[in-house]
């Protein structure tokens, strides 16, 4: 047997658990906080990275770098930032080891204390800010279109593989801009952008809208996220992109000569996705089998198993299978043969069920005679029996066919588990079942916290996008006047 | 005018630094010994990963992601490689910071000190190894082939961008195999890897060959390099393979059951370069006009440059450009067309030179008539002109022809600098121009020692695949007998 995965109805977490650890996407390491990332999960990031790293580049945006480590005072410079971040930093205070004098190995050597401490960074707005200020004199210096694919650290108390790591890796793009529209237009592209990858590659039906004031990024004036539902009802936010105003730019005294010789302070945006996206990913489509990947992300596309009775048999069956290959490769499709003769195929197809193979081909010497090749898929584990012939075409519009069942399953769930709830009671009871509730809201941060203190809800977003619902009502809490829903949950 | 930058032979220096800030390749940031990598440097370095990363995928090799952060304690436990970091390491010794009771701003929270120090990975061997050990239990196992791309921070006291900076970016493969051949075999098969990039893409004719004790790296049995010459004669080490022997395996234990059932200690490679390529790449090829960039790491390979009087003429021509573009694009080339109206046509030259774009095609209303281009090549500095008619394959060719030239210019360099120097005395004297010497060497560290405190040359390698001289001869320090020339340099 494969390595057993526990069933999500018993246990969801420990099921989440499993998946990651067990289908070998990541593991938690010797430091508190940060995890490995193993090859086969690393491969999977490294599609999302490629296809979105495509996409800011089609929307104007260049890679740069910025440094690792952000000096303790610029974090200051911005009060709701250091709020914000202060309270999780991972903190470098000495550049040097040395010998123990007392023979006890090595130690800090107090000799080597920094002048000023250095925070290893949980965000990067601060840094770059300060070194637009010296890109940045002219109207013909903006817009600034940048990105950054980069770790950064933020000292969780509890933490869990993917979702909440201490170290994560992610892209944070931080731009530039002449007018509070053109920041503003940037800061809803970008979202839109998370969304479209969202949903076209990861098969991931998610919700676009601003967040309410409580739920802001530290430092900003508006941020808009995407949303997505995991199948236990709980949302997880899934990426963010923020307009951040003139705050930084007023906080590092950056201001640019406008086209009319007058003086003004830069717009500005910042946006992020990272590594969440994987845990997203895993929880939003697996089963109580494995992972179930959407097949534009799966590193593997198709597993073949050779049915076989002994090496003569093996290599027959592996011979033909490479001529299968080679018409798959050539369609841009990755395969792999896995000619293991050590473990048994039953062994083989549970552990490429676990990892998520979208499309697994089965076939021995009396398919090979009959010139039929046995085809399961991954997301519905149907079999059929295929022809031969035909079939590196009928393998790619499975895929194709597999990724939009992936994402209409993911929005059918959705759907069936967004409510509208219109009295606290029904609130109280339904966010106990989790899924979205929309509802009507007095607007107020006093409201919302009420709320999140009596059933851990929060606002999610005020949704632009989907489950649009403009019209008169009255506060589930408060009673007073509302002219929307917005969407309540928990979350990741 | 645009950027001047000063001239190689009068302040080489600062020509190097001069090239990498006013071709807004790289700057220094605010956190000391930290660079920032603007987008045009960051452009290059993107396309020396994407080659890389492909070579390394050919041979195996998977990504996967290890921590930043390494405990201090994991780095004891080898001792050369303790021995060898520990004076320039950056620690993490608090997670939080709080604000000032005094109120000046925020400080490190003295509650919130780490129980156990972490250090800011400088390399990441301890805590590869430390996690092999759960991933390895026979020989089924094995062989592993990760790399990883990450940042790493050695806290160098004397920094220049690029060569030498507190903060780097790098990738570093981490191989466990179960033969010391299989190992030694991986260990030269990266370096060769290292050599063939470095010559095919970078143009710089690379010397491969092991490093002598001296200059192993901290932990290593054997290391592996490849080491150019610069223009002003001194060497630079590119890119190392060190074969670990079961150093690592052996500090975490790290033992595998045998097909034989037996238990034994892993074997194990690790091989980096970093953005310290950008430097050989600035400092082997460029001019006083500015970067000469090899076409295939260009991330702009052809400038258009529109000659004009006018609005009305600029468009045209630039309207006449852009067919051009079109057909350029669909080779493959990158072309980018300066249609600024605010800049003379010299300055843009002149900028486009020191960002050392390989060619350069100017177009005006004239040329338009007469079906001609006027096409500039960098590396050369000549001007031609060409049949509009034809021109993408033209250019296509010529940038073949660059690459190659290039390369060829630099090894002409190398073998003209290159000398067999037989005495004390003539060492001494040569030394000083600046160039390999190829000389006896008596095998021993403290002769080594001794040369390097006198003249501040080092051993770069023993040349195995250019300069190979196996001869009798007498060491040029001590007169002791020896058997083969090595190379003598001052290096970055």
């Amino acid at each position: 047997m494969a390595k057993e995965v526990v069933n999500r109805e018993e246990n969801y977490s420990l099921w989440y658990n499993n998946l990651v650890t067990k289908a070998e996407l990541a593991e938690n390491s010797a430091v508190r906080g940060c995890m490995v990332i193993r090859p086969y999960g690393y491969a999977i990031w490294e599609k999302m990275q490629s296809y979105l790293d495509q996409m800011f580049k089609e929307t104007g945006h260049q890679n740069a770098y910025f440094p690792l480590f952000i000096p303790k005072s610029f974090l200051s410079r911005e009060a709701e930032h250091v709020e914000g971040f202060a309270k999780e930093c991972a903190v470098v205070t000495h550049h040097r080891l040395m010998n123990d004098p007392n023979g006890s190995g090595v130690v800090v050597d107090p000799e080597a204390k920094l002048e000023e401490e250095l925070v290893v960074r949980p965000t990067s707005e601060t840094i770059i800010w300060n070194t637009y200020k010296n890109w940045i004199k002219s109207y013909r210096d903006l817009p600034i279109l940048c990105n950054q694919w980069a770790n950064v650290v933020r000292w969780e108390m509890r933490t869990r593989l993917f979702l909440r790591t201490a170290e994560f890796l992610w892209q944070e793009g931080h731009t530039a801009h002449a007018t509070r529209e053109e920041a503003m237009e940037e800061c809803e592209r970008m979202v839109n952008v998370y969304a479209d990858f969202a949903r076209r590659y990861m098969a991931l039906p998610v919700v676009v809208g601003p967040k309410t004031a409580c739920e802001r990024f530290a430092g900003a004036v508006e941020t808009l996220c995407i949303e997505a539902m995991m199948q236990d009802g709980k949302a997880l936010q899934a990426g963010t992109s923020h307009f951040l105003g003139q705050n930084f730019a007023k906080a590092f005294d950056v201001q640019y000569a406008t086209k009319e010789g007058g003086l003004e302070y830069v717009w500005a945006t910042s946006w992020g996705v990272s590594t969440r996206l994987m845990g997203a990913l895993i929880m939003a489509h697996s089963d109580n089998n494995g992972l179930v990947l959407p097949p534009k992300l799966a590193p593997i596309q198709a597993v073949m198993v050779p049915i076989y009775k002994g090496a003569e048999d093996l290599a027959e069956v592996v011979a033909h299978m490479e001529t299968i290959k080679r018409e798959l490769t050539a369609l841009g499709i990755s395969v792999k043969i896995d000619d293991r003769d050590n473990v048994r195929s039953g062994f083989k197809f549970a552990e490429w069920e676990l990892k998520g193979v979208p499309v697994r081909l089965a076939i021995g010497r009396r398919d090979m005679a009959a010139g039929m090749v046995e085809v399961a898929r991954r997301d519905t584990l149907e079999k059929t029996s295929v022809a031969r012939e035909g079939i590196a075409a009928y393998i790619q519009n499975l895929l194709d066919e597999i990724q939009e069942n992936i994402y209409q399953k993911a929005l059918k769930f959705r759907e069936e588990h967004t409510y509208k709830v219109d009295t606290w009671e029904e609130f109280k009871e339904k966010i106990e079942e989790g899924g979205f509730l929309l509802c009507h809201w007095d607007g107020t941060s006093e409201t919302e916290q009420r709320i999140k203190e009596e059933t851990k809800a929060t606002i999610r977003c005020i949704p632009t996008d989907s489950f649009v619902v403009e019209e008169e009502g009255t506060c589930i809490y408060s009673g007073k006047p509302s002219h929307r829903r917005v969407i309540f949950a928990r979350s990741y």
